[in-house]
């Protein structure tokens, strides 16, 4: 069977522009060559004010002049920049084996290949350290910086609005210049994901003191889902707005499935790499063996997955600390561990082998997530021994990889009620030495199986404005299933709204100007905006036409919910008309919108 | 056409206990004739605890022992209570006109009329004042006090646990007695909204030291819903869990639809009689008058509505405050009055007539809902001058009603961005005396039109955590359009979700039972327990079956999210079999389940 032979089996991704939008690219300043993406929302010619735009993570697939082809992959824009550095060299690789993808010697593979055709891993050579952190630290601005502080700027060269917040402690600047993303990376306050072995990555940063992240969840399990599907579930996930995408594989094809996603995926990877090792000893926790871990490792890094959760905190003497817990050990790698501690009756092998991990992960510049595989699965497991003794553990962690010169992020809860959040962060700040946080929710009830993407959202909000860099969403089927293509976007959706929110209440400088424009329009009647500069303009403008779809209503001044007469705004508005001349003023205000506070923007065609 | 004539055009509503469920009764001690309902879910005799009692507010319709026509309304439990006070005595009442439905003289009513027979509208005699604040400072403990003592202690007489929280100044009994709530009513801190002529509704508290509430808007409007669609509306709000329901009909038949509301209504219904005023001037706001509004008030406080919304506080001189907002004034309510001011150059008559319309709402006990007019609609216009000097104006407004004897409770915003929402719980308290807070939302950000019963639980949960005791719902068609049945329900369910979580974070003592025995079932893998514990079991059971249908799957040990090599639950359960031997007294710690901590049950068929 030929690699391409089952290609067609694929079905086509989504692809287009999003209503209202386009895709447009602010070039470089540093590093000319630099085409970082964005999308620009139009507005009406009635709003009296230039475009708004949105920081974007859809990658090439909503720019209708780039031609996708998921069986050739994105282009590799970072080849030239990592190769540049002259740290790293091609390499013969590992040879990938059907075990790999849990298949049996001789065994047939049931899904396509994707075809690498001559390209062969990147590693670095001769104990060179090729990640983002030790070119800050060497006071290196890369091409990677510029990009995201062009991109967290959204291209703007200066701004003309400033917004209240409360942004307990985080220090964020009117507007993000390249050496502040390069200062704040030598501290180790934030993270570029970005192995050298995924050059189809648009760089994107990790930290407090930049906009709030969020994490879409994919990957097939023993019982549902394929490649196919997972492919789609990635690019429908950026589409919606997910800044990086873990593929959380289990079943058969994790190497396979995986391939096709880094090679599609415009945004940072990460993968659980103990999830593959189990499946390489038959799912016998205490059968794992270093040997088999590093090995996965090292296949995962040279395919180029940008950062690996890796459970190290969950040491043996931490273990006896979860058995009065109403839930134990929910984390799938802590418990996996635990078992592992408890059948050999030894320390973790990756606490052991920590060194040894960093030593492989800096050669490509994988990133940690260091795992909090004792985290709480309900809300009495909440800020408890167990819980708290890990995180020192990931805080001491947190250093050893800082001193291999790997990038790091901590993984935080969970289940946490609203009165015990707080102390999250404020603990995490402190022992892990301001090390990114990235959480998940926290689910602030337990009582609601079916909405944990809400009951999530609500503590994910707080957490981030109380500092989490990077929220890893929850979706609808949380606790019951697998999410199929809805639940992503309703999660990926859920947790826009939740990072937007921590945003807004830090007082970031650009996050309100989305939130004005769109209260504008609606002030204005003008609907189509309304729809356009909503987080999801499908929905908006379908649940809007349920009742009134007939076009009239797209610029009537009134909607369903009240009708003509009893409409505040269109009350208002004459009201203001009535009473007052000074509203003209108001719109000049908006009206600027001024090409030249913006950076000058790629032709989307070149 | 006789009033019953079409009343085979009314559907029939949903009827039938949640799956699992069962509605008891505990019954009263001072009071014998108290039959207090509340949802008992049983768990599987593996459980190991005995059944979780939950608060209802479903009413007879899921309790299959009680025949339900909706044609002759629910039983009027409160009629005996109120007669028996000796306060008010039956009036011949005011004329229903064609024009409390909206229609000419002669023009024919195209939906059904509720039949109220012989059925005569009580009000105070003799200058009475048959309030629940009256008796309280009078230091009578009311049948309604006692009613809603046993339901917020869900008939417990005694705690087993205590759990901790936050509580931001509230005080949290262990138990709430009769006494407390008198006295809590006495100081205005809490309201039963229960109007003399709607015997029909199973009395509840609203207060910051009781459970929080949510309410749930329904309302036909000029371009959509029907009388049959509101009813089920109700029942259906009610089933998911809505504490009040606000019927917001702005169209025709508003008299003929409330009729039928409140007839069959076991919560209490509130309004905001303006708009139906607004109707019978042909909705033009200039055109108001005392008169008009007047009249209204009597005719629905004769209907038996429980509490009004009364924009008091939009004074002519707070109007120009509005002038430089983003979204002016969003508050229908707040600009019709705003318009009538401007219209006339002067003083609100709502706030010139305050006093009379205490002696109006005093007779019936109609509790006030004072209205935020000037609420703000967007993030850019959240805690501004124009709010918070309505704000002052209603806590001023408490003073004068209360000094009528009338309980009060005060509305809220609306949009604030999360660093926001605690300025206006601190305020409220303050400057409202401590009159409780009903807020709508608040929404947290402006971005997600279609979602914003996200936006807004976010900012729901937070400020009923901060104090407020009452979240009005918002449904994702919120800025879009009027909710149908399905939106009705998620958003019931997300402000469940939102008040649970408050109460949580409170530190109330018995919410965090029904988290511990959801994530109890979840770890013992009882599915079943799980999707009956759960807010929502329909969509809980629903979602696990997508992927697992099979009966046998209800019972495995492991869900199609990870499958059964690598539920992190299944390993350490094996996990906890294999290395401990102290398990078998946990489940002893639940097994007492006792009887005699539970008030006595009445026979559910008696």
């Amino acid at each position: 069977m030929s690699p391409t032979s089952r290609t067609e089996d694929l079905p086509e991704v989504t692809t287009g522009p999003l209503p209202g939008s386009r895709r447009i690219y602010a070039i470089g300043e540093r590093h000319p060559d630099l085409r970082v993406p964005m999308r620009e929302v139009a507005l009406s010619p009635t709003a009296g004010e230039g475009p708004l735009r949105i920081y974007d993570t859809s990658g090439p697939f909503t720019d209708p002049n780039v031609a996708v082809d998921i069986r050739a992959g994105l282009p590799p824009l970072r080849d030239p920049w990592v190769r540049a550095r002259g740290d790293v060299a091609e390499t013969e690789g590992r040879t990938v084996v059907p075990g790999d993808d849990g298949l049996k010697e001789g065994e047939v593979r049931r899904v396509p290949v994707f075809d690498r055709a001559s390209r062969r891993p990147l590693v670095a050579w001769d104990g060179r350290r090729p990640t983002q952190l030790a070119y800050a630290r060497a006071g290196i601005v890369t091409p990677e910086m510029e990009y995201v502080a062009i991109r967290e700027n959204l291209g703007l060269m200066a701004i003309r609005e400033r917004f209240d917040g409360e942004p307990h402690g985080a220090v964020l600047p009117d507007l993000v210049t390249p050496e502040f993303v390069r200062d704040e990376i030598a501290r180790g306050r934030a993270i570029i994901p970005a192995n050298v072995n995924h050059p189809e990555s648009e760089p994107m940063i990790i930290g407090r003191n930049f906009r709030v992240k969020i994490n879409a969840n994919i990957g097939n399990s023993a019982v549902a889902s394929s490649v196919a599907e997972e492919v789609e579930k990635l690019v429908w996930a950026i589409r919606w707005g997910a800044d990086t995408v873990m593929d959380l594989s289990t079943g058969k094809n994790i190497h396979t499935t995986r391939e096709w996603i880094l090679r599609n995926s415009p945004v940072p990877i990460g993968t659980v790499p103990i999830y593959q090792a189990l499946e390489k000893v038959q799912g016998r926790p205490e059968d794992l063996t270093w040997e088999v871990f590093r090995d996965t490792l090292i296949e995962q890094a040279e395919q180029g997955v940008d950062y690996f959760t890796i459970h190290a905190g969950v040491r043996l003497a931490h273990v006896p600390l979860t058995a009065n817990r109403v839930t134990g050990i929910v984390s799938r790698g802590g418990s996996i561990m635990a078992k592992w501690c408890l059948a050999h009756h030894r320390e973790s092998f990756l606490y052991e082998r920590f060194e040894e991990i960093c030593e492989i992960m800096a050669r490509y510049d994988v990133s940690f997530s260091l795992g909090d595989g004792l985290r709480p699965g309900s809300l009495a497991d909440a800020n408890d021994a167990a819980q708290f003794a890990e995180l020192e553990t990931l805080g001491e962690l947190t250093t050893v990889a800082w001193k291999h010169g790997c990038q790091v992020m901590i993984e935080g809860p969970g289940h946490v009620p609203m009165h015990k959040i707080q102390e999250n962060m404020t603990r995490q700040l402190e022992v892990c030495h301001e090390a990114p946080f990235y959480t998940l929710g926290p689910l602030t009830t337990d009582v609601a199986p079916g909405y944990d993407h809400i009951t999530s959202a609500i503590g994910a909000a707080m957490i981030g404005w109380f500092g989490t860099a990077m929220l890893c969403y929850v979706t609808p089927k949380e606790h019951l299933g697998l999410p199929d293509r809805d639940d992503v976007k309703t999660g990926v959706i859920t947790y826009k709204i939740a990072a937007h929110a921590a945003d807004v209440a830090k007082g970031h400088p650009l996050a309100r100007l989305h939130d004005d424009a769109l209260s504008r329009a609606r002030f204005d009647f003008r609907w189509r905006d309304q729809f356009h500069l909503a987080l999801d303009p499908d929905t908006a403008q379908s649940f809007h036409d349920e009742t009134l779809p007939a076009e009239g209503a797209k610029v009537a001044h009134f909607c369903s919910m009240c009708g003509p007469k009893f409409c505040s705004m269109k009350i208002t508005q004459e009201l203001r008309a009535e009473a007052q001349a000074g509203l003209a003023q108001m719109a000049e205000k908006f009206r600027d919108g001024g090409g030249a506070i913006y950076r000058p923007v790629a032709d989307a065609a070149d």
